[in-house]
Parts: structure tokens; sequence; C-alpha cells
């Protein structure tokens, strides 16, 4: 069995969303072996869209569901990652109308943004367009992930959100797919147990030879 | 594929370590869609041993290293529930010594604790004592869980959790295995990507039907 992590590392100085200075994680040490205490602990305190993450209905849904609600083979199964790295700008319906995808399915688009070698945030990342969302909603897909800190940009009605999570799919955001290839894994991202929050973030790993 | 949600949900009320307050999660609302904003974000500030969660060898050892350090095989893989809701006060080697434990295994302990009703913090939680913990670590086992929000109490020395992560023996703490029944089953309960701190909050599923 082999594991592959596909996480971004949750630190005190990472990139976040826009480069939002007040999107930094915090990390307060509460005890500490040397200072005397007989154990270490830590106090951390982060936005639910921090790193790699999973959008919850209520992000963008006005009467939308919190976290818990996605059932958790949303995150937790077979699925497929879709080479898109030779996509420019924004991937569209045309980029995907050929790939393999199917109901239920779990997809993983790797575009050119794993490849990136610049450091902060990368205002001009391959996103997802509203004609692309249409079509997974169309397929009716469980779960879509992707490469960026965020799945839409450029779009003021925020359409591929809103289409993606009025249609039951989860988007998994902050994923970093650079050692990845296309193909079929077992996807293992369960968000952390936050009720009605409106995302987590969430260790995301694919697992080859189960 | 049967998917068993076995982790505590974080929210601002849950029971803590102690009932200590300042170890209560606190969770502030950044965007909110009633407000005039177009999304709902939430910031959420935790401790790293706050509900479901895996200790790092860094928590008790002074030269421990961090939660990331710990290879994802430790949280990803088949695992067995031991039953010993019939045992008292503690687990000691005498109540494990029969049991099928063997090395490189994941083994979670499902004890009295998982079928508690009381509400708020049980200080007399039924923990693993420093007799066990040497038997784990005999063993080579790779990871240890238990139903309580630590897996010691009583010890001064805190022999069990300097031994397990001595031995290079993840532990995890708070799990809730109420539903679960004995038997084997695949273990997913990857902690976030928190490189050197000396805990993280985790969700915690069995699958069994794979």
């Amino acid at each position: 069995m082999h594991i592959i992590d596909i996480s971004i590392p949750i630190t005190p100085d990472m990139t976040v969303y826009k480069d939002q200075p007040d999107k930094k994680p915090v990390f307060k040490t509460t005890r500490s072996i040397e200072a005397g205490d007989r154990a270490r602990e830590t106090d951390i305190c982060l936005n639910t869209h921090t790193g790699t993450h999973i959008d919850a209905k209520s992000h963008f849904l006005k009467d939308g569901e919190g976290i818990s609600h996605f059932p958790l083979h949303h995150f937790i199964g077979k699925c497929r990652v879709i080479d898109l790295t030779s996509v420019k700008e924004k991937i569209s319906e045309n980029d995907i109308r050929d790939k393999e995808i199917n109901e239920g399915d779990i997809i993983l688009f790797k575009t050119a943004n794993s490849l990136r070698t610049k450091p902060g945030f990368n205002f001009d990342f391959i996103y997802v367009d509203k004609t692309a969302a249409g079509f997974l909603a169309g397929k009716k897909i469980k779960t879509v992930g992707i490469d960026s800190l965020g799945i839409e940009r450029a779009q003021p009605e925020n359409e591929t959100h809103k289409t993606l999570l009025s249609n039951n799919i989860a988007i998994i955001e902050g994923l970093n797919l650079a050692e990845t290839e296309e193909g079929e894994y077992f996807l293992c991202c369960p968000p952390l147990s936050l009720g009605n929050l409106d995302a987590s973030p969430a260790r995301a790993v694919l697992i080859k030879d189960m």
C-alpha cells in the first residue's frame, strides 16, 4: 500500500488566500517542557478555508447546510485524478467533456497550479469556470477537488461554487498534486467534525495499491 | 463499503480535558451572508488536544519530534478494535496479554468510556497503565487508540505516554467507539499537516467491507 500526501502543510507563514495577513494561522504555545511544564500543548487559530480544505454548502448558499451535512463517502472512496496541466487560464466544459467522469465520482483536477514554484498566492490560478461546473452537475458527481486555494475567480456571481454546492457536490480546495499522476486512487480526506461550519481544513491523501 | 465515524464532534460547548474552560474551542464568524458578505467564513481556535486527536512524540518527550514525524501509515491502514468494556479502572498487561496483538498493528481499545452517558469530563476514565504500555512497546505495534480524552491518569511520571511515544507508537485519544464492535477494520485518521506541533485534531473513521 502506497500513501501519497496531497495536502499543503499548515504553518504560520504558509501561503493564504490573496496573501491576506489576517488569514495566516496563529500557533500559541500554552504548555512547554522548556518552561517547566510536564508536556507541550498548543492553541491553533485558523480560518476554516486554510490550506487544503473542504467547502460546505453554507459557504456560498444562503440556506446551505454546514460541513457535516456531506456524508463521509464524499471524502473517502475511489477517486480519479485527471491531468489538465495543459489547460490555460480556466477549466471549461470543453476541457473535460471527453474525460471519464461518471455519476457518483470523486474527481480531482491536476492543473498547472501544482507545477508553480513561485512563492506566495497565485492571483492568476487556473480555475473551474461555470460551464465546467454545470457539466459536473449534470454528471452528478459527488466531489470535485482542485490544486488551488480557490476553485473559482473572475466570476462575480460565483456561479461555480453555487452550481456545485447546490447540486450536492463537495469542493476540495488547496490540494497539492505535483507528485501525482493521472489515474485511479483511493481518497482519504475527511473533514474535521465541525458541524454547521462553512468549511473544514483536512488532511488529504491518496492510496495506491491498497 | 461502510464508513463508521468514530470521532467526537468539535463544538464550542464540547467536553474538554478536565472541564478546563480555556480548553473549549472558540468559533468566530469572519464573513457572513446575513451581514451582507458574499460568503460565510469562520476562524476556529482550538487546543491541539481537542476531541479526537493524535499525540506527537514532542507532547511528552523532551527531544521528541512533532506530529508530522509519524509516517501516515500509522493512521491509515488495517486496524483491530479490541473490546475491553468489562475492564474496570485501567487496562493492564493482564487484560491484553491474550489478545491478538502483533508487530506493526494499529490497535483501538473500546472500553467502558464509550458507554458512559453522563455529560462532562470523566475524571475516572479507564486508562492504559504502564504495564500495558510496556507490553504494547514489546509487541512493536504502530499505533494505539482509546476512547477517552487521555490515555493515562494516576501515573505522576506519565510512564504510559513516555513508553509508547519513545517506542515509536502513535497515540490516538478521544475516540468514540460506542457503535463499534470488536473486529477488523480499515482506519482512516490522518492528522492535519501541522509540522512540528505536539498533536493534531483528526477525523477518525473506520471502514468495513471495502
